[in-house]
């Protein structure tokens, strides 16, 4: 792998619909576009290749996902191949008979595959009834290291888990890429859309600021109203890319598709840690045990780990 | 214990000199203003009874220490008694000799101590040289019944971690209070302060909203220039009270003395995590051990869950 010490992002905001292969279409032409415009590390919103089918619980929706490495990973593996690009695909992961999870390819420069993130938290709402399609993700927070730098990827309701931004950003991740599908219920928008959307950047921004990292949201836009008696979901769009102090970047309209890039600055993101450096006074006396559990390192690690704590009587 | 759906909380945000006897006067002048106005909850700034002597590494200054239960504890609970509220009260603890804490008593209605508090992250920044005085906290991260409400006391430095407002707010507290002592250096303040503050603002909105927990921080104001040849620090003020979303309630000025009152609403708390379930579906298979640690459970219990996991090939 090589490094540079600066890289463009791109985080693409789209309408998308119920017809899987103009979504495709739809989304290799805007990451070609946002190639064009020097992107390097590209992210489409969750679940591209759909409308938002968890609006409802129904078993034919599971013929929406696909196996790994087929349809969305040849195309946009033969994109990234052709830009130079990394492109991070969220799709629909159809595992085996009766297991599917929600996940994002990590797509490299030569089309290689840098790694599979499958979405952890899964959340389960009126409209958003997501724990009825996708077994949560059994991978773990990881940062993947690619030909432009190392980033990590998250999905959507992972966005309110600082767990899982500390986790990630702890094994080196420049960026905290969040490809989304959130909105408003349109019902309510009025009296609790403000502080919602308000709520939904604040937790990233904080994020950012508590790991010194960038963080990249893609979410979609459009009002997606398909369950006859139901008033849809009005998607938010307002994608944004944040620096590592939280300050924000770029930041997209509610309601348009639009590419938005920003530069990854790792001179700055470690001028930021070294002026305030929260990683170097973390206690990590307890938390070391969550960083054993999710890099694989096993029990007999961890055991060890222990015993040295009743030895200094912790 | 008695509790109640809703009770107001203040935080109180000063300017400090370095007469003790004067903040001494001067804090409980304040607290009793607050009370006045209907504050049940009251909170003083960081290291009430000085200014913010760790601008200078100087072993004279650890005279400013005092013992448990002492002039502050024995002031603030005949107070708390006479006026039947809750105080924190962020002071320099002396423990024994040769270890100094930066502590916050919590004094509950009766004069009673509720609960004791010692910083858990001590940082060591340019004029803010803390590593020098303090030891850092071993108490863990709390959450304090008292006679109001089950309340969380954190101290400046904590307010960059996410684990310290998990642990505290999974412990069932209603408010995180964050008593604090941050500002800019007077020479930065142009290129940097912009950013610094709004990081500042951004990572505590964040712990509310992921956490559906209120936070009130209370900082102090004013230049506080005493070491020759420095510019000194120019404490930002500022100080606020969030609700469960991150929405500001109260926000105070950058320079003025000020105490800001908000209403802490249980019946909103639980409508909020009711609707935004993070706690439901956050990924407690690895970070229960953290909890473990800090609520003192001990080896047993640990060594039975790693027992588990083995049991079920984690």
């Amino acid at each position: 792998m090589s490094y540079f010490l600066k890289y463009k992002i791109a985080v693409i905001q789209l309408n998308l619909n119920d017809v899987a292969e103009n979504n495709l279409k739809k989304c290799l032409s805007w990451v070609r576009d946002a190639a064009n415009q020097g992107a390097e590390v590209i992210s489409l919103p969750e679940l591209y290749s759909s409308h938002y089918f968890c609006q409802s619980e129904d078993v034919d929706n599971f013929a929406l996902a696909e196996p790994l490495y087929s349809t969305s990973f040849i195309a946009f593996s033969a994109l990234a191949k052709e830009l130079g690009v990394v492109i991070i695909v969220p799709f629909f992961e159809k595992r085996m008979a009766g297991i599917y999870h929600n996940s994002a390819y990590i797509i490299n420069t030569d089309g290689s595959e840098a790694g599979l993130y499958r979405k952890m938290h899964i959340p389960d709402d009126p409209h958003f009834y997501e724990k009825f399609y996708f077994t949560p993700g059994d991978l773990g927070f990881k940062a993947f290291p690619t030909n432009k730098g190392k980033i990590g990827t998250l999905i959507c309701w992972d966005q309110w888990y600082p767990e899982a931004a500390r986790l990630t950003a702890l094994q080196g991740a420049d960026v905290l890429f969040y490809p989304t599908a959130i909105g408003w219920h349109p019902l309510e928008k009025d009296e609790y859309g403000e502080n919602q959307h308000g709520a939904w950047m604040n937790v990233m921004k904080g994020h950012a600021v508590a790991n010194g990292v960038y963080v990249a949201a893609a979410n979609r836009i459009g009002l997606e109203q398909y369950i006859e008696g139901t008033a849809g979901i009005q998607f938010w769009g307002s994608s944004f890319i944040a620096g590592p102090q939280g300050e924000i970047l770029a930041q997209a309209s509610h309601d348009k598709e639009e590419i938005l890039i920003a530069e990854v600055d790792l001179d700055l993101q470690e001028n930021v840690r070294q002026n305030w450096p929260f990683f170097r006074d973390r206690r990590i006396d307890p938390l070391l045990l969550v960083d054993f559990f999710y890099s694989n390192l096993g029990h007999q690690k961890l055991k060890q780990t222990i015993s040295l704590h009743e030895a200094t009587s912790f």
